[in-house]
This record gives C-alpha cells, sequence and structure tokens, in this order.
C-alpha cells in the first residue's frame, strides 16, 4: 500500500519519535499487524504472529516477545508458560508501516510443536508434496 | 489458531498432496495468506507480501515470486517492470497453516526504494526513536 507519510521517509528522514511511527502502522480493521520473528543469530524465520498496539508496546517496554492471540483473544507473552521466551534483540519496521520484523534470542523452541521453527511443512515442487519435517519431541505453549 | 488438519500432522506423517495442503490453508475473508520472503543465501528477510490462490499456484508452477497487489488489486508478478525478479528455491507452511515462508534468489533489490529490504525502518529502543536506514538510490517497481 502506498501510505503518504511513509512515502515522505524513502530517501532518507532524521529519526523519528518512535510514539509517531507506531501511530502510523497499519494496524487493520482488528488492530493488529502482522509480525515476523526471526533467531538474531542464524537468521532463521522462527514463527509467524500478530500484535495489536499493547502487544507492541509490552514487547518494546519489555524487550520481551508478546503477541496477540487470534485464537484466545488475549495477550500472549510467548513463553509464559513453556519458558520459551524470546528476547528481543532488534525490531524494524517495513517500508509501508505494514508488517513488523523482529529479531530474536530464542530459547528453546519457537514452535509449540517442540520444533525450533514454524515453518515445517516444506513443499517440494516437483512432486506436488508437502513434507512433515522435524520431529516434535515435546508439545509446548 | 489451532486447526483439526494441521494438529494431526504436528507428530510427523507421510507426504502429503500439494493441492490438499492448500485447500486446508487459512487464506482470510478476502482470500488471502501472508507471506514471508526471505533471501536464500543470506537469511536476510526481504518483504512482507499476500498471496491469493492464484498468486501462489502461479509462484509454484513459475518459481518466480508472485503476489497479490492489495492496492491495485491484482496479480503482481515480482520484479516484472524492475526486472528485480525473485526466484523461489523453497516454499514452506507453518504449523498451523496461516503463512508462507518463501527462501528467494533475489535479482537487484526487493524494496521498490532501491533498499536490498524493506524492513529499513530500524526501531532505538533506548532512545525510542525510529532510524531511516539505507539510502534509496532508486525508485523501482
Amino acid at each position: 500500500m502506498i501510505r503518504p507519510y511513509f512515502l515522505a521517509l524513502e530517501k532518507g528522514h532524521p529519526p523519528l519519535p518512535l510514539d509517531e511511527v507506531i501511530d502510523q502502522l497499519a494496524f487493520d480493521s482488528q488492530g493488529l499487524i502482522p509480525v515476523i520473528t526471526q533467531d538474531a543469530t542464524s537468521g532463521q524465520v522462527l514463527m509467524f504472529a500478530w500484535m495489536n498496539r499493547s502487544a507492541l508496546e509490552h514487547t518494546i517496554t519489555h524487550q520481551r516477545m508478546t503477541y496477540w492471540s487470534r485464537s484466545r483473544e488475549q495477550l500472549w507473552c510467548k513463553g509464559e508458560t513453556s519458558g520459551h521466551i524470546q528476547q528481543l534483540i532488534s525490531m524494524s519496521f517495513d517500508c509501508d508501516g505494514d508488517a513488523i520484523l523482529c529479531q530474536v534470542e530464542q530459547r528453546g523452541a519457537a514452535c509449540h510443536t517442540g520444533r525450533q521453527s514454524c515453518f515445517y511443512l516444506k513443499v517440494d515442487n516437483q512432486e506436488r508434496l508437502v513434507q512433515v519435517t522435524g520431529t516434535a519431541e515435546q508439545l509446548t505453549t
């Protein structure tokens, strides 16, 4: 989406107040924005989830990843019960302010199945099959 | 979201027909699913976008990234005008089938500003500022 606020930043701009930028982020009609979580060391994409403004503020303040759980309709402090917390290392917004990338230090596994990453269903394009990779050694929450 | 089809795969499963899995993906009320695009070599997250089923089929068939442009409301064959195409290297679905991760070989820049990645707005948490990083050397489409 072309959005004037972000368009004006494209060629460079002095640092902006964080709260001003957050005000401009493209939270959807449910107040949510997509979040990509990546391992800061390995670069592996660990998971995809959503934040509302409160989850975003919580994550920034505490440097621990907090999402919005769409199924439970509540803040989801990642690792609260499993211990598999994600320490925030860096955060970026994209060019039109409609997605957030977070690099984290992952304790334990990111996926509730016990796998390191949630993206374990691999497309085998030639055979038109999907491989279920990895082993769920433990179920975590 | 807990979804029975994907729940049944968690502890491992023989390969599944691709079409069957695509049928189960969580396309939203607008027929769209989130897509994370990552550089297959560097691991850098390049962009976040959306696909409808047609864009997904096009991407799989041609091994070139094709998204759904929400602003133009049409298929968006990435790099069609700029030449900055993305060759699909691998594709994965996540544990509940509501996001797609694509690893690509990026020709040129992923971002329309000419930057390698769209995620160039970096949060400086301590100062509560956002830094506009990189330089837009060229505007591409």
